[in-house]
């Protein structure tokens, strides 16, 4: 089965090349079903964001109606960039398969490598440059935070 | 001006808080003007990815119809989990203004260090097993891109 869903993620990135977006796929599987099966759309839908994993994910969550895939595994063509592998933490998935590599990523001028380079480096050196500002004020919704009963965790 | 604009990014985040959702709030601006605000919608909207910072990225590049924010800055009320720091790096924003530290919120029951922590860690090592297959089969996707003339690059 394993092999099964990954040729679909990779059917999933063939596809998405030919129609014009970028060459990644993903599927989630429950209980050997795939629930949710998607490409990257970043090109088609005007959104850095949507790379195959996070629109899978995105999908997934609204068809189960959770933000937490616990029990599902995700496939993907290629080794989450550091934003998809941040998802796939949030969103509490089982299990990640993967094909491609960074650095096969990288070798056809993609910037995951250097993604995850960044998020190693002291905020100080980043090539963005990221500024501490005003922590004392943000701090109350904080502990505004703390102090309700009733919120729903995450 | 700066500080006017994370005050902004605190009081969604407050606002946030009041309403059932994370303490989270983010604005980007261009030239000067605030294009978007958002406030985190992971338990509101069952989507994982729904962070303050993917949120603006997402309203923001939907406003100016393209997937590059060159030219944008970032403030949000929390340093980046490792995700939002992927999606503003993709999103090719020029600067990040940020108010809470990671560990402020690891300190109110947040995951974002242990992220970090886990996208330093070698792949075998990571707590979500992670599994490599299919490279072969994969490749096929990256060597068509290659190919490709028209593709639309990002």
């Amino acid at each position: 089965m394993k092999n099964e869903f990954m040729q679909k993620a990779i059917d999933l990135s063939v596809e998405s090349v030919k129609n014009g977006g970028g060459p990644f796929g993903a599927v989630i599987v429950k209980n050997g079903e795939i629930i949710a099966a998607t490409s990257n759309s970043v090109t088609k839908d005007n959104d850095p964001t949507a790379h195959a994993e996070v629109n899978c994910i995105r999908q997934a969550t609204k068809k189960l109606a959770t933000f937490d895939l616990s029990g599902c595994e995700i496939y993907t063509s290629c080794e989450p960039c550091p934003m998809c592998l941040g998802a796939i933490y949030w969103a509490r998935l089982d299990k990640v398969y993967f094909a491609n590599t960074k650095n096969d990523a990288k070798e056809i001028g993609f910037d995951d490598s250097f993604i995850y380079d960044e998020i190693a480096v002291p905020i100080e050196k980043r090539k963005i440059p990221t500024i501490q500002i005003m922590r004392n004020e943000a701090l109350i919704a904080f502990r505004n935070w703390t102090a309700k009963e009733d919120k729903i965790e995450y």
